[in-house]
């Protein structure tokens, strides 16, 4: 099966229904991909991930190369094999990591320079060797090298950083190419920068359709701008990417800010918030997020989250839930991490519903319930 | 459905088939069951605890006591419920927890002082209170409070402790018994202690005997004296037991000793060794212990056991777990604590068929290679 994007219907707001086919399967787009960094989602195995009907999956290009190795994992029949997940994967360029671990590197025009943050090694990234990597890994799709930045940055400096942006892209497309008949399946993004300025998105954006590739992320976004900027970038980038072409908005989001993106026309989206924060006790609910920690859980029998049907409210309370938290248990993070990751799921079952119905509105005014912190609760909700 | 005990066959060696009825369930013996300490087998979801087939699980009295604490399990309807088991449970006493706290405590014919490990909070446990604490538990299967000694201890030590062990036999007996309206399912069964002495450990036997508890469990052995010990004081503690009770040797046994136990008469099993070894990345096989972090797995593409079936084995490989294990993730627990509980109870299984087939001998030949140290390894099985 042969990498293919359909669009089956897009709303007056500009949200589109598609489908994505790669040679691991059919994705439903929009569609949230998981994160598994370290070739697992943390908590869960992969027949939990199938029982959620997971159809793709996220890879962390950084962490995998550093450890257990990209070649390790290419001998073992890529990435995959390797972890033993049938579904669709994508992998990232490593960019973001690097460019997060601040002093830890240096950015030339040739690449960036970094230490692991496992055993302070150096190590040199190139927009050629994080293809390399990710051909090794083998993903379904990968992703080019970008230069991330800071928030707030100068106007000077997001041009900068979105013209080696385009250099590397170019840089990582012409490897790709070059390199094609090792992975004659896989297909490679190309990432839309340009920091907080419009014109910089749009630029960035245009620049990389000529350069055709066969989908577009859009990168350096959700790094502490306001919401709305978010959008209004997204946007911006979307705007002058061609229609027909998946689009991807890098790390995010929070589930009330889901519908914004996918208004903004975007199909794919991944972020660590459902496992991160599941693994710190913070769970997703219709009425907000929920602290289990809080001892007003202590002796609670309902489940997260009533409305829900996952297998961890429908098995059990509030009240364990917050016991195993409390003992540290393994099995927190695991019924935790299960219960976030079903809630996400499940609304973008709901957004993909909607756009078929032309009923996003109305879905968007329920899901801002979502948004509230651990402290808005309704007393109904949160009460024993 | 009441408790009850039928021994369906006992074979030459002493090896009995057997079958457990509680409320929660039929259990087939000889039987081993997974600690859940804190209410949860570390790492399994209760989903996967039915899929391996489990029947009977323990909770310990000691840590449930400490958190959440018994009286917020009575409250959220007893351990069943709470953790959300509905197969059969059995719950220690706290004693071999309290007396493993060697300094923390102070022991005496009332019963015994002890430190929480988890806030140096003091506590007062009688054999009254171990029942009471069961009771608001509600296990199908409560324990005596007994006195566990060390090993090796003087036989005046031994002696003094089983008849203590005795005394507090009675007293638990008495309270379980005026208490019996508030849990009138459930069961309690008698400990025989008396250390490495042999008139001890038939005179303790004999005396709880004539108490005529519906169960007897033999405490205080696998604490650090040789195997054939071991044996020979189970052996001299059953056979002075009621063949039509079920017989619960604690705390035992590593996978090649496990037959031995069930010749000498014994029907049920507990260890943290499966689950804890797990963990530590020590994985039971045919041929003998498998430390998944040596270097030799990096790229081993093969299961940890080819003969296994269980999901692990069936889905991932040496060079996964072990690249998991080396990064810390989650995922290492679950899936080894899934693997060494399966090869546990396949082994029961085996004994099982072994005693009604008569073939319990060449079986506990085939068993003596699970018992090859990590480096005992066979070059055939450890090479990849």
């Amino acid at each position: 099966m042969a990498f293919q994007f359909e669009v089956l219907k897009t709303d007056a707001s500009g949200a589109r229904l598609g489908r994505l086919t790669t040679p691991h399967g059919a994705v439903d787009t929009p569609v949230f991909m998981p994160v598994g960094t370290a070739a697992t989602v943390k908590g869960l195995t992969q027949q939990a991930l199938r029982e959620l009907g997971l159809q793709i999956l996220l890879g962390n290009t950084y962490h995998l190369y550093l450890r257990p190795g990209h070649e390790l994992i290419r001998r073992l029949g890529g990435l995959h094999q390797f972890m033993a997940w049938s579904g669709a994967l994508l992998t990232d360029s490593g960019g973001y990591q690097v460019f997060s671990l601040a002093n830890l590197r240096q950015v030339t025009d040739d690449g960036v320079c970094f230490r692991s943050h496992l055993d302070g090694s150096q190590h040199f990234l190139t927009p050629e060797k994080a293809i390399e990597i990710q051909m090794a890994l083998g993903a379904d799709i990968a992703m080019v090298l970008d230069e991330c930045i800071e928030y707030p940055a100068s106007q000077e400096r997001a041009r900068h950083a979105a013209a080696r942006t385009f250099d590397w892209a170019r840089r990582s497309r012409e490897y790709f190419r070059n390199a094609r008949g090792e992975q004659p399946r896989q297909v490679l993004f190309g990432i839309v920068q340009g920091g907080a300025f419009a014109d910089l998105r749009r630029q960035s954006a245009e620049q990389l359709a000529e350069l055709d590739f066969p989908g577009y992320a859009v990168g350096g976004l959700a790094v502490g701008e306001p919401h709305a900027l978010t959008c209004e970038m997204t946007a911006e980038a979307t705007a002058h990417l061609p229609a027909d072409r998946p689009r991807y908005l890098m790390g995010v989001g929070k589930p009330e800010d889901l519908v914004d993106y996918v208004r903004q026309g975007i199909d794919l989206m991944d972020c660590v918030l459902p496992t991160r924060n599941a693994r710190n006790g913070c769970l997703f609910t219709r009425h907000g997020r929920l602290l289990i920690k809080n001892a007003r859980y202590a002796a609670d029998p309902r489940p997260i989250d009533e409305a829900c049907g996952c297998p961890v409210c429908r098995t059990y309370s509030r009240a364990y839930l917050r016991h195993l938290f409390m003992a540290n248990e393994i099995l927190a993070a695991v019924l935790n991490t299960h219960h976030n990751l079903y809630f996400y799921l499940d609304i973008m079952r709901r957004i993909r519903d909607a756009i078929r119905e032309g009923s996003l509105d109305a879905l968007h005014e329920q899901l801002r319930s979502c948004g509230a912190g651990a402290g808005a609760l309704s007393a109904e909700a949160a009460r024993p």
